[in-house]
This record gives C-alpha cells, structure tokens and sequence, in this order.
C-alpha cells in the first residue's frame, strides 16, 4: 500500500503520507522514499516507560511524522498537549496532525498549535456520505478555526469530488481510510482522490 | 542485548526472554531464535482500531509473548481481562506475563490465570534492595497465591545470591531490567543471575 502511495504521489505530484502501525514502520521506511508517519504516538519518553510507542524509537524507525488523537484512538486534552510540547521541544521538524472529531474540539486543540488539524465527524467516518456533501458549512467553519495551520477534512471521503467540494471550501488536504485500503482497486481510488487536487 | 540474552541462554541451559518494543520486534526476530515477547499489547483486534497495538500483527512480527500490567504501563483489571480473554480465544500458544505490585492485586489476578505472573514491590524497583533480600514473607505467600501458575519475582534483582533466595522461596522466573540493560557488562551480570538458577 505504501509503495501504491509512492506511485501515485509521484505521478499526480502530489504528497501523499502512509499512517503505518509501529511493528511496520522500519520495513517499510526501507521500502519506500515517500514521509511515513506513525498511527499514534504516546508522550512517554525513552527510558523508564515499558510498553510506550516514544518519540526516539519512532524516529529511528524512520517516521517523520504522527497522528494524535485519532477517532479510534481518543486522548485528553491533557495528553495531547503533552505529547504535543515534548515533540516541539525535542524534535520540531517532526510533524504532527491533530484529529477532532467537532468544531468545539477544533478551536480547543487548534491552540496547540500543531502542523496540520483534521475534522472528522464520528458519524460519517467508514460511511458512503463524505464530510464535504454533507455538510459544507461546517468545513468552511472549520477552515476559519484553522487560521493558518492547514485544514484537514476526513470521513467518507470515496471520490474526487468529495474532495473538490473540501478543496474549494478551503481544505488542505484529506484523511482517508476504508475507501483505500479495503478499495477493491486501491491505486485507481487513490489516482481519483488525487484528481480531485488538481 | 538480544543477542546476549541469546548466547547466555545457550551457555547455561535456561530460557531467556527479551522484552521488545513494538517497533524493534520484527528485526530482532530476524536476529536470534530464542522467543521474544512484547513490552505490552493492547486488547483491539486489527481493524477500525488505528494506533493499537494488536495481536495479529503483533504474532506476524514474530513475538511468542507479552507482558500485560507492567509497573510502567498499568492497566485497569477488566483491560487485563479483556486481553487475555482475546489471547486464549485466537491464540492460546501466546504467552501472556501478568505483572501485580501486591498481594492483593496478584489474589485478583491469578483468577485470569496467565502463563505466568510476576510480583514486583514498586518501592523496590530499580534500586538496589532485592525484593528478595526485602521481604522473603511476601514472596513466599506470593508463590502460594500462583499455585500451580509459575511465580516470577521483580525488583532489585542484581546477582545470583538475589536469584537464589528467590529460587529457594519458589520462584520460577525473574524480571529484570535496569541491573542488565544499563549494566557496564551486561553479559557478565546476566551470566551470574542465571547462576542463581543452577
């Protein structure tokens, strides 16, 4: 699937970024050229904190990036924050995107500032309604909240003109799941995202 | 380490275990032969659960094990249960390891029955205070309390004469970690804890 990822990126120019699982990420950054990045990360640092996925290792298994506070992988605000400051501190370069899953959590978790932010509404994520047809004022709002970090829509994204709809309402880029990697052809679905960039 | 867990292992006739993180086990698995379990393995199966660590792939990986409770990553009791429960269902070869920090705690938890479980006193963990030096009571009824599950003891352990009470009282197995990983002669201080064994 990475090396799909590659292929597309490659051909439509556009950056497109594997969430890879901790066990898969080493292997796979030796297989591929494309930024990898990590599907949660936890605040702990190397050291005293047995069974923690920690900042050091993952960069060593060559991701340049994570996911925090994913929809099927909730966090406290607390935590997110932690996490957030120990990676700024240690290691700016490594880039982190911020999930919620409503606009009040937006402006909430927007003030931590992190690379990119991603709404996703809970009730339409694996579904065959994308965010962008459903409910278009809601993006708009959430690209306002954004401000300057990029906009990230996700949840029933299938299509390219899902993501025009996201696009032309101010979206950055797209979170995508079940639509790629359960597609029966994921590059062809992968190409046509991609389409809906250009 | 694995390595010379591997070469000890061998010299002495006694099963070493590594404890590995997520992202190193399947290239130490390419390494050496002797089993490897992981630090610690969440209870999600594969799937809609992104940032888990779960047992498919941690099996693809290559671990024979896991360690679930570990005094660095504790976990509530119905968690515990949850995961074993999901091990013994799909995989019942899979080692599970219960850490408790008391006698209470490993009263309660035996009742899961896991392959093994390991009572380390917080107190006395990373110091220089053997838990078998410590408290050969406590020790002693913790060995009662596994009955026929083998009893593993934590904390403190530095050299053989640590191992030897703990052998003497029942124990099967020890835990350890800081004494060996940040040892200047790792091998020379694992070659002498399983004398205690001998």
């Amino acid at each position: 699937m990475a090396k799909i990822c590659q292929e597309v990126a490659g051909e439509r120019k556009i950056p497109i970024i594997p969430l890879v699982q901790a066990f898969d990420i080493y292997r796979i950054s030796q297989e591929v050229k494309i930024p990898l990045w990590l599907q949660h990360l936890d605040w702990h640092p190397q050291g005293q904190y047995t069974g923690w996925l920690n900042l050091e290792t993952t960069l060593d298994a060559g991701a340049k990036g994570t996911i925090l506070n994913h929809s099927e992988h909730k966090l406290p605000f607390g935590t997110v924050r932690r996490t957030i400051k120990r990676i700024k501190k240690t290691t700016p370069q490594f880039q982190v995107l911020i999930c919620c899953r409503s606009l009040g959590q937006a402006e909430r978790l927007v003030k931590i500032e992190p690379d990119f932010l991603a709404y996703e509404p809970p009730e339409l994520i694996g579904g065959e309604i994308s965010v962008s047809e459903f409910n278009a004022t809601a993006i708009a709002h959430f690209v306002e909240i954004c401000e300057k970090i990029p906009a990230i829509i996700g949840a029933g994204i299938k299509n390219k003109n899902d993501v025009r709809i996201g696009v032309r309402l101010g979206a950055k880029g797209i979170l995508v799941s079940s639509h790629v990697v359960l597609a029966k052809a994921p590059k062809k679905t992968l190409e046509d995202l991609a389409e809906g960039f250009l």
